[in-house]
């Protein structure tokens, strides 16, 4: 019964994610969110038979992180938590040109710090699982070698930090790797959410099930890697700016 | 008359910059330091016969730094400012592994934060100097795909910012280029100050002249680059870790 902790399940990536990993009854998927349950997030722990559990957790509040461990470890009855994915996260705008912003505090807490405190937070508990990875939601935003090829999305913030996030990433893979853990940045792709608008490439229900694949079939020879999506029909070609490859991604 | 603004001047590399520029009687150097000026960098200002500047300088707080450009500008006297060398930097350590990482939020802000308050602040005056170049003090240890080659240094927090700080010189590049901007992010080396220490390769005198001719001798046809400092000697080869050899360095 492998079981998942998720963050950001409000909505979006993370309430699909958590919502195709329900369908299969050997999972235990506990679903965070900062606030009560979303009508959304609620129908599918309704509809879970206990197989979805709610967090609630502020992802940059200590305290918070600290009750979610205590409510984890004791639903896990003794077992290991065995996959972490740090999904939740924030795009915010500069549209008046980078010089502009006024977000980069607040947007580094919420998609770096935040998951440096709850990966560090839930190591012990991720110490005694089975699979021990975490997969940190990352964006081909946050490639700097790719920067150029999105210079018209006005999201410096969002660039800064998932750059940030990506290197954490890296410094965990290093920290851990000969302990046997995978850490993973993945690019989930451009998706229908709120965060992704309705211009996006894909379905939310196409980018979960692609970014579930690399949750499933990657592990440690994968470790400290940024790893896209694969989705057919996405693959790379001329004049296509964005393509899902399954491939390595250039920092 | 190129006039230059460097950040963190209290010492290392900062403070030779100053000193090397301050040789050439065609240089004004507005040298910034947070508090008052320590006795290197103010023996440095009364031997200039005015051309090294001592501004104060908070860059972390708003305020702080909009009274330098008040200053700055007055100096100026109609002219603008030609270079901006974003120095000032920390690198606390986690010794005990990246999860025990406690300086995340405050090396942020000193590495990241402080950069994009000065340089929004001043890009009004750089767009009346004749250089419009913006030069980022980074490092290799931001390099995330040469992480694994300083995995000994327990110095995550350094490592996250600085990879941060590459995105943010990029995006800036990216808004600026077509008002003939430059802005580089460059690794001056390891050198022997109170931040690199004595084990460091190579003299703080030697890091700084090699980093002053990439500040002098690259502009437009390579903004958004990672430059590595060149140092005869320390060419690119097997089995040497560090090495100076002009070149860009991977992200």
């Amino acid at each position: 019964m492998p079981s998942y902790l998720i963050t950001g399940t409000s909505r979006g990536l993370g309430l699909e994610m958590a919502s195709q990993l329900s369908k299969n009854s050997e999972n235990l998927i506990f679903a965070t969110a900062r606030g009560a349950p979303t009508p959304a997030l609620q129908k599918l722990i309704d509809g879970s038979s206990g197989r979805v559990v709610y967090v609630q957790l502020d992802a940059e509040k200590e305290e918070s992180i600290k009750s979610a461990v205590v409510q984890v470890e004791k639903h896990l009855n003794g077992k290991g938590l065995d996959i972490l994915i740090n999904n939740a996260g924030v795009m915010p705008f500069a549209l008046n040109g980078v010089a502009t912003m006024d977000n980069l505090s607040s947007t580094f807490s919420t998609n770096v710090l935040s998951v440096h405190l709850v990966t560090s937070a839930f190591i012990p508990l991720l110490q005694k699982g089975t699979e021990k990875k975490v997969f940190n939601v990352s964006t081909t935003l946050g490639s700097i070698a790719h920067a150029a090829t999105y210079r018209q999305m006005p999201a410096p913030a969002y660039a800064v930090t998932k750059a940030a996030l990506n290197m954490l990433t890296v410094q965990y893979s290093l920290g851990y790797e000969d302990q046997g853990f995978t850490f993973i940045a993945l690019t989930p792709g451009w998706l229908k959410t709120d965060l992704g608008g309705d211009a996006a490439d894909l379905p939310v229900e196409v980018g979960a099930e692609a970014t579930l694949k690399i949750v499933q079939e990657r592990g440690k020879e994968d470790t400290g890697k940024f790893i896209n999506i694969k989705v057919a029909g996405w693959e790379k070609a001329p004049g296509r700016m964005n393509y899902y490859d399954g491939e390595e991604v250039a920092w």
